[in-house]
């Protein structure tokens, strides 16, 4: 198929997104990490609304971009063994879950100490249920794939179930951080945010780019052309990756 | 293999999901014009807050649950010809994007006539930037697959790009609706919400089940034994089928 064609040669962009994607994952945490130091009193673990700052910043780096780029290791390592890239995966995402939890403390630490409820809000309603959800997916994550407690069957079961909710919980990582960007703003600027007040402005970028790089990651994981090679030697060598690479070539991203 | 087989018998659970989707999807309309109508006074077309209430019934009926059902077409009618359902498709999308400029309108009419800066936070930009794309993937739906106006290979080179951005613009709807939950609730209820107040606590619940409708919507077209079958007599009739049939299989949810 001709049309088919025009999609082949696109394995040679993909470092271009890779790149894209990197540079606004780390603008993402750069802008949350000046708008907390510069606009919001910058940071400290003592209570105040200064340890508050500490949330958006790990939330950002540990949910979104560590997230983000431990769904990319499949199709940026794509000639390292899939085990290798298991235990990248797996590591990547537990320095996320890691970040979070010291992010969701500064929140609850800060309520605590200001008297002001948990868990009222929307945003700490999805916020929670994505980490909820993130750490069960981790947890079925290692016990599925990486370590052999599964049938080769219940894999090849759960994979797609374990790409469709990876591909979500980002999503919802990047929704949640743009319903805390709007509640930060409305209860910090309320007054000047409608006068288009530089803080304002700022996170509302940053918003757009935590959208871009959430959009930049799902496309590499699901274009088709894009996906990793089934290996036949790894295949050949272990029950354990031709189940994977099996279950992979049909639904994986 | 065992594992594949596991979701062969799939199909038979399609029902079932789609019902799920509708029954979400209507909760949604409905607990909006709840919202709107029993806690924000109502609904009237006069410049008034009450015209604003129009806005998110409007949303969540014309870019989420249209939007949403629009999308589901492809799956639901299975044995329908590909052109009637790609009519129903576009047809539906017409609806929803009717829809919207009516919510837009009465957003814009409030804030002229409460003297509110237009376009200023996060909720707008994200929503118009939905509202935006999705009336160009509209144009080039049309463009490619409805009119033979576009070559078999562009044709091809742009469903798997339809497909990713249709549901990338889900996503987007459905964050944009939650944007403006949050919104919404900081401007009316700021000093209750934080006490679990009833509006508040409803709000969050339309905002969960927004989320819910997003996810069975997004399962149900992008879950592989969902796939609409190549039917060979209409790809053997038209070319224009045969087009689309060959590249929607690797490539369409």
């Amino acid at each position: 198929m001709e049309g088919m064609a025009l999609n082949a040669g696109g394995l040679r962009t993909l470092p271009w997104y890779v790149v894209c994607s990197q540079v606004l994952g780390v603008t993402c945490v750069v802008i949350t990490g000046v708008w907390m130091g510069h606009y919001r009193g910058g940071y400290a673990w003592d209570g105040s609304a200064q340890e508050f700052n500490v949330h958006p910043l790990c939330m950002v780096l540990g949910l979104v971009f560590l997230y983000g780029d431990a769904v990319l290791v499949y199709r940026v390592f794509r000639n390292e063994t899939k085990r290798s890239v298991k235990i990248l995966h797996a590591l990547l995402h537990m320095m996320a879950l890691i970040i979070s939890i010291v992010g969701l403390v500064a929140a609850f630490d800060f309520h605590s100490s200001a008297k002001i409820p948990h868990m009222y809000s929307l945003h700490s309603w999805c916020g929670m249920l994505t980490f909820v959800l993130f750490f069960l997916q981790w947890l079925l994550g290692l016990g599925f794939f990486l370590f052999p407690w599964a049938s080769a069957q219940l894999r090849s079961w759960y994979l797609p179930l374990h790409v469709f909710f990876g591909l979500l919980l980002l999503a919802m990582s990047v929704g949640s951080c743009l319903l805390g960007i709007t509640e930060k703003l409305l209860f910090s600027i309320m007054p000047t945010y409608s006068k288009f007040a530089a803080e304002g402005v700022l996170a509302n970028i940053l918003g757009l780019l935590l959208v871009c790089f959430g959009v930049v990651v799902g496309y590499v994981v699901t274009r088709d052309d894009f996906r990793r090679p089934p290996n036949p030697e790894e295949e050949a060598l272990s029950v354990h990756f031709k189940t994977l690479s099996e279950g992979e070539i049909p639904s994986s991203p």
